[in-house]
């Protein structure tokens, strides 16, 4: 088995800005000549996260309700009374969701349901070009 | 290292049905020969997720509960209104949960507490058959 | 590529006590000699958590909070009128955090953002030892 590393970025607008990432975790798995294995996605920072969802205007939406839900970015925060950043909320969102997600391959590829995508989800308080990264562990044809 | 794929399913009521699906992975582990490595459980489908828990009846209704809190059933969903299936909340929870769980073992098996499962959560608000994955990363033994 | 394990232990207070574990995670990198692969860091035991967050006391605080809202500490738990242990709220929020986290490595170290570390959740109703592992899957240098 071996690895091979994609590195990506892409430009948002924060603020619970959802991108869909798939086809770059695709063109990681291509790129590797892997047959099966697995496909990291990692963002690096403590202000983003990686999940999956279809990737639906109505549904997106109703995602961001939730997590204003569960993290409001109107309540005061102690990482604000701090550090003056004001993303406070941002932080707290990202923990909850998690900045990594593996998706098993195979032969007909990223094991996804039709209407589901890997997203990246950046919370921070401004624009941002988020780096991010695919590592692909895997074996077979060209490996 | 190599890498053994176990293609699973099983039946769910929907509605957030919690199904155990340790013996699943553990014969997927069994089934590939390696002595250590890391397993991934992951379910393609936008409306489900996969975590751990004590598989006791008690707290999978505390669970429920806490999904309901978050992403409640009877609120007005955005994806509802465009598509109308009614399943706007399964969408979300299946997003704020996340499709994957990565569970390393070694030679004393899975890396589990003795209260601990793997399960799966079916989100969607019908019963379904549900397929989902195990992928093996490993080396040892047979490998 | 091969399989390098560490087992870890910390003494944690429980009640949402949130530990940075990335120098140990670091150390496995290190110890296995590999030049790239995939770190998994996971908590056997159904009431602890991991994650990534900046390791800033404001912050935590904010976070402890919103895992607060999530699966309050007061609220009646079905697991706690079956079992007496208390800590109903413990395993759900364990369960809505996750056991593990995946962090892939190359040749600069581990991919996390300057101020991102990686923690260890513990939920529990009480001190606790916890026992953690990294199961590091790689490739380069000695392997």
């Amino acid at each position: 088995m071996k690895v091979h590393t994609k590195k990506c970025s892409l430009q948002t607008e924060g603020f619970c800005d959802i991108r869909d990432v798939t086809h770059h975790v695709v063109e990681a798995v291509e790129e590797s000549g892997f047959e099966r294995g697995l496909a990291t996605v990692m963002v690096p920072g403590a202000t983003a996260g990686v999940t999956t969802i279809e990737y639906e205007e109505g549904v997106l939406e109703d995602l961001k309700k939730a997590v204003e839900r569960m993290a409001p970015e109107k309540i005061p925060y102690a990482h604000d009374r701090r550090w003056g950043d004001g993303n406070g909320f941002s932080h707290v969102r990202a923990a909850l969701i998690g900045p990594s997600l593996a998706v098993p391959f195979g032969p007909e590829g990223l094991v996804l349901g039709t209407w589901q995508q890997i997203v990246l989800l950046d919370f921070d308080n401004r624009p941002r070009k988020r780096r991010f990264l695919v590592q692909v562990l895997g074996e077979g044809k060209r490996s």
